[in-house]
């Protein structure tokens, strides 16, 4: 091979995924409701006249317009990527690469993904027992001074725990006190979660991220953003590829802008299913149901391993957390269609119930 | 703002590009026709029956399998990402980042541009004044040794000049001996350009890379690759974002692949009127014109700002080169559809005639 590729790299594992084909997919808390047909016609129709062989926008700029209409937001506060997992790599590179970058842990494994490669000071503080924000300890973090990233999880994943904004604000005033840039992800927010946009002008600081592949169910197609300051977003947007997000994306992601009726009506649902499941599970002999405000939510059976190869056995697929800091035993759900929250419950009431 | 931005980044200017709305756009090397309006059908239709809810492929590995088979390669020694920048990003990230990053220059402002944002020691070697290879000098930076990233561009960019496959092998020679990860754009080889895919058993410490965005005529949707060792994958598929890759990109990029006719013969076309093109404006009173095997070329005028704007003024958008390395004057020039190119040849006749 060649001794040039770099050791934090040769040091990182392959990220963990293992394709499992059942019925009842409940293990990357995905929308379970497709795009809507008469959307995708709309799509289909349009892409007839796109024309395919020139380079999209160079900065996903008619996107930035669309998305700023939807969120009241300045178009050049806005930063677009192929997905919310691209603009972590990017915020990585922006602030994090050999410098600091801490959040709280168990975490979204992307950030410590990228901190790995990148070549960052990580710190984790643990979460509480109780999985809320170990405020104190997180303070006393943020005090020691960047330059560094602050990632805050709003709702929190993997937990789905929804903290308090009094908690979430006394973070962001150490860590703009202390020099840190600071990123909200709200990945989850349709669900129940807060909304920190006003942090962005009240701190300056700070980025708060969103993305198209949960409430709006469109996963496949990569698109995630930023809403932030225009100095901040001119910044991040030195480090994104150009022509990051290609023209297809593009015009399906504005045809559900000019018809996102749909987004807050499935995620309604998605919401009452989730406490129609987990208050169901309270009755589960051996589980202990988590709270949650997003799309998922925790369970902690006594075998990990045992529960999700019994799920499987009954077509349902949901996702392992039990390697994960404080997450002994725990598995992630994520919402389904009713019909599959059925099937998961009858088949969640058979395992391990003895 | 917050002093956690890295001043590799804010020390980097913004992209600079600026779109011009012109009848006839030859500057950004695209294919001057589209998809074929049967293919894109095709996509439609396959479209209606996509779940745009779901992740697409963890690491693109449909389409790495689709790719495989075109290139008669090993799907494992496949790498996809949305855009062959993105691929040079994480290139750069794989070997470059705070290593070295050597190449030539004039070069291609993503490979400096990353490099400077990833805080690479970059090293650019002045080509020869006919363009050529500055082989021993290139070798004596080499012989210094990695670890870090050599780019090797074939045919080069942006001068369209093809290098003698024995100069080219004297390079990778050296870099292999001294620990260099070489990388081998080929970007444009569908031009008239050699095949250096067999560089990589040969030497083992090789990178491909290409792009459906100029032969393919797919710029819009985004999709670039490397082909090279299955160990040398495995470690460059670590730095890619997961789900990078969309599922609308994938379907239609399969739809290409299944019906690759298109593509030679168009790229045919595009060698003869680059010809046509190169020989008629030897007849210019006072640009000089530069040899290309690639769907774009040189002009060197005497004054770059007059006759850019001379051709604007005829409806043709040439892209401006004259701040470049041994570039003064020189605009290059996109290969377009015959009447385009009759109409910036007729243009260029008329301007900086005396």
């Amino acid at each position: 091979m060649t001794q040039s590729i770099r050791k934090a790299v040769k040091d990182t594992p392959a990220y963990p995924f293992q394709a499992i084909d059942v019925p009842v997919k409940l293990d990357q808390n995905e929308n379970p409701y497709d795009f809507p047909l008469e959307l995708k016609k709309m799509v289909a129709e349009r892409m007839l006249s796109l024309p395919f062989n020139r380079y999209p926008d160079l900065h996903a700029d008619r996107l930035k317009v669309a998305i700023g209409n939807f969120e009241n937001w300045n178009p050049e506060g806005v930063v677009v990527t192929p997905g919310s997992n691209v603009l972590l790599h990017q915020l990585t590179s922006l602030a994090g690469l050999r410098q600091k970058v801490l959040t709280v842990k168990p975490t979204f494994a992307v950030y410590t993904l990228e901190a790995s490669i990148l070549e960052s000071d990580l710190t984790l503080v643990p979460l509480n027992p109780d999985f809320s924000l170990p405020v104190e300890a997180l303070k006393a973090e943020l005090q020691k001074g960047g330059p560094g990233l602050f990632y805050i999880t709003e709702p929190h994943a993997p937990t789905g725990k929804l903290d308090s904004v009094e908690e979430v604000e006394a973070l962001l005033e150490v860590a703009k006190e202390h020099g840190w840039l600071s990123v909200i992800d709200e990945a989850y927010y349709q669900f129940g979660g807060n909304d920190f946009r006003y942090a962005v002008e009240k701190y300056g600081n700070v980025i708060i991220t969103r993305t198209f592949s949960k409430a709006w169910g469109l996963a496949g197609l990569r698109l995630g953003y930023a809403l932030t300051t225009v100095e901040l977003a001119t910044e991040l947007q030195k480090v994104i590829s150009a022509f990051n997000v290609n023209a297809l994306t593009t015009l399906a992601v504005e045809v559900a802008l000019e018809n996102p009726g749909y987004v807050q009506k499935i995620a309604d649902e998605q919401c009452s299913e989730r406490d129609r499941m987990i208050e169901a599970l309270q009755k589960h002999p051996t589980w202990k149901v988590y709270p949650s405000s997003t799309n998922f939510f925790l369970i902690r059976t006594p075998n990990a391993s045992e529960a999700y190869q019994g799920l499987i056995d009954h077509g349902v697929l949901v996702r392992r957390q039990d390697s994960g800091f404080m997450l002994e035993g725990v598995l992630r759900v994520s919402v389904g269609k009713p019909e599959e929250n059925d099937r998961f419950l009858e088949a969640a009431m058979q395992i391990q119930t003895s």
